[in-house]
């Protein structure tokens, strides 16, 4: 099975991008597709042992800048890295794609050239999220800003889907945030969406709140688009700021700045259970195929870890999973609607 | 002016609420009336030197508990310390009211014993928020889950009001919190928002991200109920858990948890900037009086500060000039619409 990866896309493309695929043939012999220019690509392979690796590279012209708007973006680019490297997944000579650029272009990217599963109303962006006992996924973390109860009831069912499958989460607990655990509170979304959980195929635990999440009570996080993007850079801005504030304070004198020098591995183990970098990046679920979107400033470990998941996502043949799930929900519903 | 305090609502009532009542009277000579079930509050008192401080004791008898449904609990218990100390307000007997109890029944014993100020359609929780630089009020903190443009319109005047007179940040500056910078980005009530607030008499400087929200890029933060509410809860629970990953981590070995020791003071200023009860309690704007509703875990300090914001806010009239800008806002609108 080939990956196809946008090697243009990110902060730091082409450099960590190729040298993270560099590392995923060497550690576990995959085959992946470098999309984007060549010439760029060739120099940087050039510094490197790559013989005998499963690396090949992908003529594209054109980039889609981080800033541009997306669906323009790819509807005009056809020869992008980005939008080549979703038509080789179209076309079956990739089993799945990888972008850390635009996140927005991705998705329009996956949704045109990949498309739907049929059923499924709203790909999510399923984000793997450190807890404080491991990883859970959240979803929708911005792909959807406005939902209604139908999307998240999906969202739930793919979420565990893949949490099971990719990240070996065994019968996943499903989370619904809201802004209190009584079923009765939430938003309207939330409090209907609350009830058609209790009824879907899922291991469903109720509702959860904001001081949850980084808990690790539930495997599966179930929100909008709008909130599940404000939870995640929330997240990453805080942890970022108190990581900050505690090395100024470190420095305010030569006492602390000994505590500091002292406490380094310990710290260390802290911030590699923080790091998002384990995890690669986030699936888009519900697509006919497998597109995953890496952080925009993804390193090398980065794009080598999102190598792995999408092989594994490949290989646990997520898309056939929940492709059946919902045929099977939409069976029942019309069962129950031939019998009411 | 007198300001009433439920002394019997919060995790550690009514001995801390009583001290921070004590210490309010003896720092800035307030004026303060205890209400609660009054041998339990007497005996405390008793304990302090309390001569010549301005400390009332008014007795009621009954105490609505945490877990109580917000709405039945105001209604059933009329001799309860939170319903008296709202009707003190509202027989102009205190000037402003403050409950560290159920903050649900905080919220509809004021609406019903103060009442809305004519014109402003939803009250909301304006919670004073630590941020990297000082401090910024985010509202509304989970008093309406679901709102319209309008609501956070209102929310965006009646927090810039705040923010100014009783937190001290002079021309404060709002932004709406989105999923994007862009003024197209957002759910469908963002991006409404969005137009309002550039016409509306505000400080509007655009869209944040929940990256943004800790930076203290602004002043005041504008979003639902919903959103606020995970907001808060989210950056509490993560703080504390990072917290806790660090005091874990400096417990691993010998040498991390003699850094940790040389750490302290430096980690006591990072909590102390971090520290919620420096400013008392989050005010319910958009009444027609003062409600403060303070954190569930109060200590005294937490409740002495809360005291410190309910006499600045009737200094400063918050409620008149809130009302000012709502009939400006209102006459405004009526001339457009004469002149449309």
């Amino acid at each position: 099975m080939k990956i196809a990866v946008d090697a243009i896309g990110g902060d730091f493309a082409p450099r960590e991008i190729v040298l993270g695929a560099i590392d995923a043939c060497r550690e576990f012999d995959a085959e992946v597709i470098l999309v984007g220019i060549e010439p760029e690509i060739r120099q940087i392979l050039a510094q490197h042992d790559t013989a005998g690796l499963k690396l090949e590279v992908h003529h594209a012209s054109e980039v889609i800048a981080m800033d541009e708007h997306p669906a323009n973006a790819v509807k005009r680019k056809k020869d992008s890295s980005l939008v080549v490297a979703n038509q080789l997944v179209k076309r079956k000579e990739a089993a799945a794609v990888i972008s850390a650029g635009n996140t927005g272009a991705a998705m329009s990217a996956s949704l045109l050239y990949i498309g739907r599963i049929p059923g499924i109303k709203r790909p999510a962006i399923a984000s793997p999220m450190p807890t404080r006992t491991g990883v859970s996924v959240l979803l929708d973390a911005g792909a959807n800003a406005d939902c209604d109860p139908d999307n998240l009831v999906q969202f739930a069912i793919m979420g565990s889907i893949y949490a099971e499958k990719v990240l070996g989460l065994p019968e996943p607990k499903v989370g619904l945030l809201s802004i209190g655990e009584e079923e009765t509170k939430g938003n309207k979304l939330t409090v209907e969406t609350h009830q058609l959980l209790k009824e879907a195929p899922v291991k469903f635990i109720g509702n959860i709140e904001g001081r949850d999440v980084h808990r690790g009570s539930c495997d599966v996080i179930v929100c909008d688009g709008f909130v599940g993007n404000i939870v995640l850079k929330l997240s990453e801005g805080l942890a970022s700021i108190l990581f900050g504030q505690i090395k100024d304070a470190v420095r305010t004198n030569p006492l602390a700045t000994l505590g500091g020098l002292l406490m380094k591995p310990a710290f260390a183990g802290l911030k590699a259970r923080m790091d998002y970098t384990e995890y690669g990046g986030a699936p888009l679920l519900g697509l006919n195929g497998i597109s995953i979107i890496s952080h925009g400033s993804s390193n090398a470990k980065a794009v080598k870890n999102a190598i792995r998941a999408a092989i594994k996502a490949v290989n646990e043949d997520i898309v056939g999973k929940i492709k059946s799930e919902v045929r099977s929900l939409t069976d029942q519903k019309d069962e129950g609607e031939n019998n009411g």
